[in-house]
């Protein structure tokens, strides 16, 4: 198996004209993997979620390439080498499971989903095809019904794609060829000049989208959105008739439920009176938000969401599904995903298969090799079921209005507004800052609060918190409390630090 | 945590307006995990592993999704239902890490890579910036350096994808940008229209991705192959000229190393003379062949790579790093990639930040979320060294070389042609068939063949293989050898098994 064995001794070459011995010895190998599982649970899992533990080690690159010794070489080596490597990888990686990484739209951890995603990685395949992946082609399926189902469609389409940007690219796509079909073959010569509509609060990907497909950033047209970020139709009505007296057509209206920063939900009913008057495609991009829609108390955030022709919706943001689990749902009942992606590859696709060749959804993909990522989520709402899921959607809720009653109650905290969502955007106004909002430095040295708060905290290692300008407002920080490993214990915590790191700048 | 308590008990809702108690249990969450863990050890790598087990319990679809009870419901299960259904996803899925599935271009198992896995999904974190990612942002870098480097560049840049449909799309996307730096802002309206070119075996990415990126797949150009598969750079320079000659512009070549079907490798050395001629950015398709980089005595067959712009590589295939580990390599050093691709995000990359800024690698990306997919390569290739993945390389051509010369020893097995590369390509010709080559009916017949046999294997479930057809010939095997579990009794059993299946058509 290796150039080395288990105890450390060099081992001769393989002899590779020995046709009769695989090059991989099993019961070694499981050792290792034994071991390494015990590492991941005790590293990773204890300590990594742990609040007496860090959430990071802060070591600088050029220490931390050191420490790793990362340089790839001729020979292998031993196990016991590479289960420190494990050790080593877990230690200076930072915990997003732990309770204390408000950093990202991601963290936490669900035992089930994880559960699900060893036991993907351990089935390795591919799905394309049902006779490679019969299991995940009739579970995707079922997936994807069951959170269509939560969308208000009866019916309809979708994929697994590898995160929201892809998706909301899936989407500009079928809104391109469902108006122009002829695109998929003539390319965008021959078309009119396309335009795309958005809100400048609307994730970043519907630009990098636009770029990678042709249509170019500057026919993503931004439309006002009003101080909480929420797109105004009655500018997007106006800059649609604008865009079309110039020449242009407009296409697709991206929209977004949760936005990333402010986590602000779009008014999406009347988006789609705008997009029904202009026939415009109207798509979702409920990455983020998409998760309220399992609750009772809060899908109205997404009130007109069944009015759309495409959402995308991540559930290992909110719903601790873990990266990647990202969908893109259709209305359509017509099958234009395939015809706007197929290749009819013949190799892969065969059209004298012995079963029912729909089965085959590669070919709706843009992709050839297509990681399973439903299985962990399938899992996990086996679990806890749709009742599990609404639960940690409305308990993150609580939690933010906990946490925001108490900023209210302490005076270095100045919420940008209250949250609709459970993003959480706040300055923190160090002692000797206070009061002097009248001082013509005030901003200035406001925006220099958040990053020399952030460099303490994450040298220090005791969470994880980020920030950020946005439009005319200086750095601040968001917050996001959505981990079901979260307690009063830790948003308590995330207060007192932020004034402790920050009191004396 | 649940519904139901471990002992299957129902639980009462969780109370979600005490905030001191988290979602999770972790004692129940990772009692589940553990014994998760031992099932996928004993069904996915025990059983299916073992060649006295089937590769896969073949079902309807229908009956297969009721032994599964996919169906999502409002409440959650017991821990033990829960187990059952890790078990059952086990059993009904296809074992691709079996000796005898020669069915796809991933395959086998390695325990190193495996172990990177579990860590890379427990550790769940996304490449993106530095502050998230330390160890990985460091730690893809330094495998892109290692994999550049068995290409021949000693700089330049590269970066992870979903697959190498993505980075076949990125390279064009990169061509494209570097010709054309507006095609970014203004889309490809005021731009003449683009030509891409290459062969018809090549893999169906770039017709996908023409179509993607609004290039169109009529400005794709086949270039004329030879019978094994190979592109002509003859007909290569005359179709580039004769484009020019109708007002398209040629700015993309997309050669390919290991084809999907034939494995044929394109002559990169003459096709590079022509794209240096027409100044076009050569990129070389190796997502199959790549891996022969790492053999003294196959790495030949790749000569000219180093005059490429870019190079699409999976070590997920003949390497068995797992699914999804595919790279883009690049010559550039002038930040091209980041230059294509940034949007600047400032809620992501804070342009203030206490580090570096240029190790927030996200930026490059088209992606935002993006799944961390050096890790299982780098754990693997330290644990065997490049001389241990150069011999996994060797061996199979070994494996492929017996295979070859028991088939010329058996009457019913005839070789498209003598293999170049891992691709066994043959038709099965039944003992009724044989020496009817002159009958009208012979082709039909024969096309027929495959088919039977591969739904009988399926069904059987003792081994799995696939077939197409190509050009003008009919239905045909493509055996794929490269797995390191496969010993001479496997190739034997297929030649076998083979006979066995079709000997009556």
């Amino acid at each position: 198996m290796l150039p080395f064995s288990s105890d450390g001794q060099a081992k001769k070459t393989a002899n590779l004209h020995d046709l009769n011995e695989p090059l991989i010895n099993h019961a070694e190998g499981q050792l290792f993997l034994n071991e390494a599982f015990q590492i991941i649970v005790e590293e990773v899992l204890c300590k990594g979620t742990d609040i007496k533990q860090k959430v990071c080690e802060w070591k600088e690159p050029e220490e931390l390439a050191h420490l790793l010794d990362l340089q790839l070489r001729e020979t292998g080596e031993p196990q016991c080498r590479l289960l420190e490597r494990v050790r080593d990888v877990a230690k200076y990686s930072v915990k997003t499971s732990h309770p204390r990484f408000f950093n990202q739209q991601f963290g936490g951890v669900d035992y089930h989903a994880l559960g699900g995603r060893f036991l993907t990685e351990a089935l390795n395949t591919n799905l394309f095809t049902y006779e490679v992946a019969p299991v995940f082609v009739l579970m995707e399926k079922e997936v994807l019904r069951g959170l269509r189902q939560l969308v208000g469609w009866t019916e309809g389409d979708g994929i697994f794609c590898p995160g929201g940007s892809t998706s909301n690219m899936y989407a500009m796509n079928l809104a391109r060829y469902r108006l122009f079909p002829e695109v998929k073959s003539q390319g965008l010569w021959r078309l009119p000049r396309l335009a795309i509509f958005t809100s400048p609060e609307s994730h970043y990907s519907v630009q990098k989208g636009a770029a990678f497909m042709g249509i170019g950033t500057d026919n993503v047209i931004l439309v006002k959105v009003d101080d909480g970020g929420h797109m105004s139709p009655e500018d997007l009505d106006e800059k649609i008739q604008f865009a079309k007296s110039q020449g242009l057509v407009p296409f697709h209206v991206s929209c977004t439920s949760g936005t990333t920063v402010q986590g602000a939900f779009d008014p999406l009913h009347h988006i789609a009176d705008v997009c029904e008057k202009h026939k415009l495609w109207m798509h979702v991009d409920a990455a983020w938000g998409g998760s309220v829609l399992f609750s009772k108390q809060h899908r109205h955030l997404m009130k007109g969401v069944d009015r759309a022709n495409s959402v995308a919706w991540n559930p290992h943001k909110m719903l601790v599904a873990g990266l990647q689990c990202s969908v893109l749902l259709l209305k359509d009942t017509t099958g234009l995903l395939k015809q706007c992606n197929s290749a009819n590859a013949t190799y892969l696709f065969q059209q004298d298969k012995f079963y029912d060749m729909n089965l085959d959804v590669g070919d709706k993909s843009v992709q050839c090799s297509r990681k399973v990522d439903c299985l962990k989520l399938w899992l996990m709402w086996k679990a806890v079921g749709s009742i599990g899921l609404a639960e940690r959607v409305d308990k993150a809720f609580i939690h933010v209005r906990y946490l925001v009653e108490q900023m209210k109650k302490r005076e270095g905290f100045h919420l940008l507004r209250d949250p609709e969502f459970v993003n959480v955007c706040f300055w923190f106004i160090p002692p000797d800052l206070r009061g002097k909002e009248g001082n013509a430095d005030y901003w200035e040295r406001l925006s220099k609060v958040a990053p020399v708060i952030k460099e303490r905290m994450m040298k220090q290692g005791t969470m994880m918190v980020g920030y950020q300008p946005l439009g005319n407002k200086v750095n601040f920080f968001r917050v996001i409390v959505f981990s079901p490993l979260v307690t009063k214990k830790d948003t308590d915590f995330f207060l007192d630090e932020i004034e402790r790191l920050g009191n004396d700048l």
